[in-house]
């Protein structure tokens, strides 16, 4: 849900609960970016939150021990401390640049790798990936790097299905599909 | 906390908590706008929200029932629906124009008092009040118009201190001073 940054929280939860309901179909999990409000409101899945946002050990209480809660990490510190804190996955960039995501600091593939090795919880990639560089971040060969997470790859696109067909197709090549 | 509808998450925390250290040892209640996750983390005494916030029904769900939830309501209607779904209160205006909020609609004393004949729930008017025309709202003579909220009036000013010892010092000569 990161393009509802800016929404009020009325519609926001309105997109939310709509969007887990179609979620709900495929047996796909939703995650809430950053609001646990929204999260909780729609009984989502989980939460992905940024160093910015509500603290990883105050957020497990708001959800208790059952929801997923991802953090994003661009240190081995960080990643460490997420685990401490209680989460489950951890993402990690912008292993390139963006645009979605203004003020970012790119990681670069050695970054995630490095992070990747301190993380004692599964990673997902972030930043910049798409079909054209997806076997490159998947091909890290570091065990716990799980998938990859994508906004523009898919939505600055002509067809979202065309490019998601795409990019799972390079995923599942790699062996290393988010389960 | 309005002046934080901008702030990330995690900043918005430690300023709530900040402010609920100061209130507790004032005996005020501390009300949260907007994010009923804030809210929760730092235990606050309740939210107010508005029309295009999460349902009332949904935050009382969330927060439940010892919470106080106050509501931006600019008619009857709304003021009616509030009640409806167990707020504690409502909140009108602007009353007055404001810089405060933009693109506010200004109901003014008018529309408030016909807010007030209609809601079952205190009031609390809002919008451009300040020590000069405070006087003017809390005599409009509705036994439930209970206090006035302000931004600008102690915000915008050489002295907070100063201007909030007016404002209450007309607010106890009107004798409706919320309680």
């Amino acid at each position: 849900m990161s393009l509802e940054k800016d929404a009020k929280t009325g519609k926001f939860l309105e997109a939310a609960k709509a969007c887990h309901n179609i979620c709900r179909l495929h047996g796909v999990h939703l995650l809430i970016n950053d609001r646990i409000d929204v999260a909780l409101a729609c009984d989502a899945d989980g939460v992905h939150i940024g160093q910015s946002d509500m603290p990883v050990a105050v957020v497990r209480t708001l959800l208790g021990p059952e929801k997923i809660i991802g953090v994003s990490c661009k240190t081995p510190e960080q990643a460490q401390q997420a685990w401490v804190d209680g989460a489950d996955y951890i993402g990690c960039g912008g292993v390139y640049p963006t645009n979605t995501k203004v003020n970012n600091l790119t990681v670069g593939l050695e970054g995630l790798k490095t992070v990747c090795l301190a993380s004692k919880l599964p990673v997902v990639a972030i930043g910049g990936i798409s079909v054209s560089n997806a076997r490159s971040v998947m091909e890290l060969g570091v065990p716990n790097l799980k998938g990859v997470a994508v906004v523009s790859a898919m939505f600055d696109t002509e067809s979202i299905l065309v490019e998601t067909q795409k990019l799972h197709a390079v995923l599942m090549e790699t062996r290393a599909v988010v389960k």
